[in-house]
This record gives C-alpha cells, sequence and structure tokens, in this order.
C-alpha cells in the first residue's frame, strides 16, 4: 500500500535562505546570480531566463540590503564589450552555500 | 567567510508531494490530519488549528480528489459524544511518506 502511495506521489521542495526566519536567499536569485555569472552581464543574464534587467536587478538589491554586502560587481566597459557584471567573493559564497545544502537535499529525495 | 555566511544563514525548506508535477500534499494538510487524529473531530481539530471547520475540510477533500480515495471516515456518535472523524489506513500512510522524508530532510538541514 505504501508503495502504492510512492508510485503515485514523488516528493519535492523548495530550499532558501534566512535569517532570523526572514527569507533572504532562494532558488529565484540563485538561477540569476548562475545566469548573469555565465553571460556577463546583467542584461543577458536576466534575458537567458526570460526576465528584465529590472527585475532580476530588483532581486540582487533587495538580498544586498539585508545582507549588507554586494553580490555584483558591474564594470564599465572599453571601447569593446560595454562593460558587464561578476559575481563577488562573498555573492559566490552564498551560491555555495546554497548549493552544497541543496545537493544534499536532492539526494535524500532522488532515493525517495 | 563561508563560516560567517553560515553564522548569519541557516537553511529551510517546505516539503510537498506531488503527482504529475502537480501539487497533492503539503505541510498544511499534513498538520491538519494530525489535529483530526489528536482531537477525534474535524471540528475539534481545525479549532486547535485556528482553522474553520470548512477550511481543513475543504484542504482534505481537495486531496481525497486528486487521490481517489478517502483520508478520514466520519461517524455519528452514539447519544454520548456526537461522532468524530478518523484518519483512514491510507490517510495514515500518506502522512507517513510525508514523515519519512521530512525527517530525512530536517536531519540534512539540522547539520548545517
Amino acid at each position: 500500500m505504501t508503495d502504492e502511495l510512492s508510485s503515485l506521489l514523488s516528493p519535492n521542495y523548495k530550499l532558501w535562505l534566512e535569517h532570523d526566519g526572514e527569507y533572504v536567499f532562494g532558488p529565484g536569485a540563485y538561477a540569476i546570480l548562475v545566469s548573469i555569472d555565465e553571460e556577463g552581464t546583467i542584461t543577458k543574464g536576466a534575458e537567458a531566463l526570460g526576465m528584465s534587467y529590472r527585475y532580476a536587478w530588483g532581486v540582487i538589491k533587495k538580498i544586498e540590503k539585508k545582507l549588507g554586502f554586494p553580490l555584483l560587481e558591474t564594470f564599465k566597459g572599453g571601447t569593446v564589450g560595454g562593460g558587464g557584471a561578476i559575481v563577488t567573493e562573498k555573492g559566490k559564497q552564498l551560491m555555495e552555500m546554497f548549493v552544497r545544502v541543496k545537493t544534499e537535499l536532492d539526494h535524500v529525495i532522488q532515493n525517495k
């Protein structure tokens, strides 16, 4: 009977990081940072996720405000390229913390 | 630096059970079944969670419709007591499946 249920239903979850019980960083923000890191600019990173620059930037700014440190460093380009954005060291560490927990939770979920 | 982040942020999650990618059973419904199981009637079980009978019943009915089997069995009382509700065998198995996964996820989260 339990096997019947296990074949009917599969577990899923949402992970986030919080501070004093307040939501700070979740899968949406993580995806934005990954995409910016891959694409090299906020505009292209947002675009690759079907988001506006304004939305993606807003998500990141909100987290930076809560954490008190920048997740992105933006710079102006030279004559070619037009600048870009990179994820800061602390931003990378935040991503790593999220992935580390997510990997372990995925492991539990996939063995169900 | 990662240690700094770990002391600043703690992971949290929401678990649910789904069928074909559709949400079926989560922590709210689980709490309702636990409460009804403890209190012995839907009214008292809902009340203990600060919910209306109507709301709690609606949550359970929706899941029963998706799963195709009853989670609760209600019965009329005799001269004393006024009837009640018990969680069905399949309902118990659903609760067990949820708790089994939740316990493992909690274990991961608490060791962060």
